[in-house]
């Protein structure tokens, strides 16, 4: 992206649309905005993430950001109202064959190429925006046969200027992959969470971390997951009928005492655990908690993260353990296994009471 | 638990029996420790953990921490040896209507009464061992019926002297609870981890912190697991049954493009997520997350907690979001929804990237 390009404009200026703005200005690129809520482009422009379109603008890559169940009639009408201009057009919608599927037939289909920023947050609309939104997040982008190599290089050069570290996938491929990856964990967590909702407090007591992360994300906007969720029926249905599949199999195992059975699809759960990347998109390196009792008040968190800054051994995660009842917290830090020794014994040394 | 009490006898030193002797030493408790492997007894007693066993030792109180499959017979065993006296016999295993049940015939069933510390670790054997597992955590107490109520008393003041918060629960009912709010969720996130582990690495390439909380706990030592299971097979398959006809209820939502069913399945999920207690065992409050950009370099987290702590907004958690191909985290702070505005503009002004 450089200066001497067409404005980027912007449709929705929602949480996303807003952020891509805010990101696209960071980088110095001229932002139009456009909304059926003139509102959203008042405090999307005003938070500066650009400026309202207006006539005569004339525009390079138009980025559609409306909600999924309106993406393919906007993505088609963006690619109606560029004719006669080669600006290409994206969305950043979190399933990307039904777009392209809507638009398939259109005679301007070469200039769509599908974008998906693997980012959000549990709010909406434009104040939520950031301009760091994408910094470092996946940001996948959906080439297609029918692509000009062009519309897929705007593409990619929007992904970069905002921040986003490019994935290329074919549309149904990424489709598939958001399934596995997301919408599918987000509904075990809501089957999982909807188990608890009716259960008596005095069980609910004894809730460790553990039940509390396996369902954490079920807590998101069931109007927008149920959206998401349809948009992607195909591939969710396929991998959710493997579920049951293997469900079944550990009612069986679980019920008949088989417990080699047990053992086999758990172990498969500790593999899975294993193929997801590590921090730094490379393999998972063995890594090692260390939890330290610290009472829960302002200051005390700055007095361990310095004395552990001092200590010098990074900390690649970091998790504040809910005690029921109690003013101290568990802090568990994540650290390399090979430095795990080191980070206690020096915490100790300084009067933490630690342990792995 | 006072000074003048005969000692505590435990019998298995891994990681539950040894930090049970740690805490109990550090509340001043006469710890005695016995294990089939004396290795376990030396490496415990050398940590403080209490001392070994011996002939003669007067014993008011015998905690059994072997692994589950052994707990019958080795409670059984402790009731036969105290014959005679008023020693009392507890067990810290993670499910209790079957020792109970294996115990029920005895002569002195009277005096045993189950426990269950909601605690743990990755690890196990008596190295990995602290006085502070305990400490806020639950701790699970099992009266039944025939149980004398001084012995009850006993095992209520155990609980109390480690440090653990009491909730007492009938033998079933706690083995009910448990399996959904811990052996279930296990199991939960192990289904969804396993569709994990044959994945192709470009589609998990795409995975955010959501999948990584939903099968964290996949991660889980299978034997141990399996064993755990086994031992609650009938609560765990209730309630794999629940979800079973849950799932089919999704599948046909998500195959029919069923909008309103979808729907109500995840605001199911919304009101479980919800019905977990809060950090202090109240109800949750509404909080805020905070996501801070922070150079991933020893020495930063200590700067960022540094300048939280002087703005003395408590924060109540934090994580530190994996971000694949680039040397910036995402720092996550979670704080109470009425002081994030503050919380995140004084964050900024000391130079922080913030947005929620």
């Amino acid at each position: 992206m450089t200066e001497d390009q067409a404005a980027v404009e912007i449709v929705g200026a929602g949480l996303l649309g807003a952020s891509v703005g805010l990101a696209l200005r960071r980088a110095g690129v001229e932002v139009l905005l456009t909304d059926i809520d003139a509102d959203h482009v008042r405090t999307a422009s005003g938070m500066g993430a650009g400026r309202p379109a207006g006539p005569g603008d004339r525009v390079g890559l138009v980025v559609v950001a409306v909600p999924p169940a309106h993406l393919g009639e906007v993505i088609r009408e963006a690619l109606d109202r560029t004719s006669g201009t080669d600006a290409v057009v994206t969305d950043v919608g979190s399933v990307k064959a039904a777009p392209l599927a809507a638009v398939a037939d259109h005679p301007r289909v070469g200039r769509y190429v599908g974008s998906h920023p693997m980012a959000g947050s549990e709010r909406s609309g434009p104040l939520a925006a950031s301009a760091t939104l994408f910094d470092g997040r996946p940001w996948a982008v959906t080439p297609h046969p029918a692509a000009d190599p062009d519309a897929l290089e705007a593409v990619d050069r929007l992904g970069e200027a905002v921040g986003g570290v490019l994935v290329h996938l074919d549309p149904e491929e990424h489709d598939r992959a958001v399934a596995r990856i997301s919408h599918v964990p987000h509904l075990m967590a809501a089957l999982m969470a909807g188990r608890l909702a009716e259960a008596p407090g005095r069980h609910l007591a004894l809730s460790g971390q553990g039940v509390r992360d396996v369902t954490r994300v079920a807590a998101g906007d069931p109007r927008l997951y149920s959206q998401i969720v349809a948009g992607n029926a195909s591939a969710v249905a396929d991998l959710l009928h493997e579920v049951r599949a293997e469900l079944d199999g550990l009612i069986a195992a679980v019920s008949d005492g088989d417990a080699d059975g047990l053992r086999a699809i758990l172990a498969r759960g500790v593999a899975g655990t294993r193929a997801i990347p590590g921090k730094h998109g490379g393999p998972t390196r063995p890594s090692v908690s260390i939890f330290v009792a610290v009472p829960d008040e302002p200051g005390n968190l700055a007095r361990l993260f310095a004395d552990a800054g001092e200590i010098g051994v990074n900390i690649e995660d970091v998790h504040i353990d809910h005690d029921p009842g109690r003013p101290v917290g568990l802090l568990e830090l994540t650290v390399e296994a090979a430095r795990a020794e080191e980070l206690q014994s020096a915490l100790e040394s300084r009067g933490w009471v630690a342990h792995r």
